[in-house]
């Protein structure tokens, strides 16, 4: 299993964004898309052993994370493109609403699709629990220098605004910073280098 | 400079389609604009030494080509998302309108934004008197195998459709089938790889 943890700084937590203008009222929703259809969609196809944590930390009610769950999601309810995935996570937004302030339930939104209000560092203490962690940063160790293990793995990514120094000091006691480039590249891209890396050294 | 080449097979060459559904009413308008996305977009950062031809060849009025150039590109007017990228589309698609049917002429939409009655083959011809071509195919000979020369490159990919065996017959007479990894992948997510992976070379 291949797991994908991205915080958005500023995605919205309530379903109060307009899909004519996801850039502009969302937070960067349409970058939380765009992450989804790289950690997920093969051409005619799809990945199955993928998870994918979005950690959600605009307005009005932060913290929010959803989860999408590979093995469980239906490829016709995830599609390729940025508006209906941006509606799958108002409908997620809106379900999560009546989520308690201080309760960790999760709620299931749609098969593979599920809603709490975990925050950043709760997803990554879960996470550790079973996966090694890698944390996808400009000045870590070159990719080809890393010996990742057999089976499951997890990648931590920021968004446009990234990782914060205070992130990154909890998150480097926990995992390795690990670079794909020599550049600075958009989450999504990162995600489509890290699966076809993946996929090459035969990584489920 | 690199240059990406695109067979957009369905792709509505008139601004007729909905930007609420783009996967509906285009022709796969929405895959064109997760390419540009890939081909231009750093984080906070844009390529200017990319070049991607688009060969639009779905209804009504097919051929239209469109060349978006880099290194006259304002970053502000081709953004990250969808929507925004889908409507520089149809702004072109309207421009084209009156180019006449057999005239060779391009048109300029906006600073680095082209438009023309260019087809798939013409697009090809033009690149290759420049630019040795490389063939983005699940069976071509494995990337890391092949010796790219230190400048100008240019790379050719379908879409959800793929290249027909028409198209790689004339194509293989031109250029060489390469691929990055053991699956079938997303236009998007090829290009993204393929800028990663001459950026690690150091290939401008």
């Amino acid at each position: 299993m291949r797991v994908f943890i991205i915080k958005a700084n500023e995605a919205h937590t309530a379903n109060d964004f307009s899909l004519k203008d996801l850039p502009g009222t969302s937070g960067r929703i349409d970058l939380i898309c765009r992450a989804l259809n790289s950690a997920f969609h093969l051409s005619h196809s799809f990945r199955k052993n993928v998870r994918v944590y979005v950690t959600l930390l605009g307005p009005p009610d932060p913290p929010k994370s959803l989860r999408f769950e590979g093995p469980e999601l239906k490829p016709k309810i995830l599609n390729p493109d940025e508006l209906s995935t941006a509606k799958i996570i108002g409908k997620a937004l809106e379900r999560g609403k009546d989520i308690k302030r201080k309760s960790t339930e999760e709620i299931k939104v749609l098969p593979g699709i599920y809603v709490s209000n975990m925050s950043f560092e709760d997803v990554i203490r879960v996470v550790i629990k079973r996966f090694p962690l890698y944390i996808l940063e400009e000045d870590g160790k070159d990719i080809t220098e890393v010996e990742f293990p057999k089976n499951n793995v997890a990648f931590v990514l920021g968004d446009h605004i990234g990782l914060s120094s205070e992130d990154l000091s909890f998150l480097e006691s926990v995992g390795m910073k690990v670079s794909i480039g020599p550049k600075a590249y958009l989450t999504s891209h990162v995600i489509a280098y890290v699966n076809i890396y993946l996929d090459r050294l035969g990584i489920p």
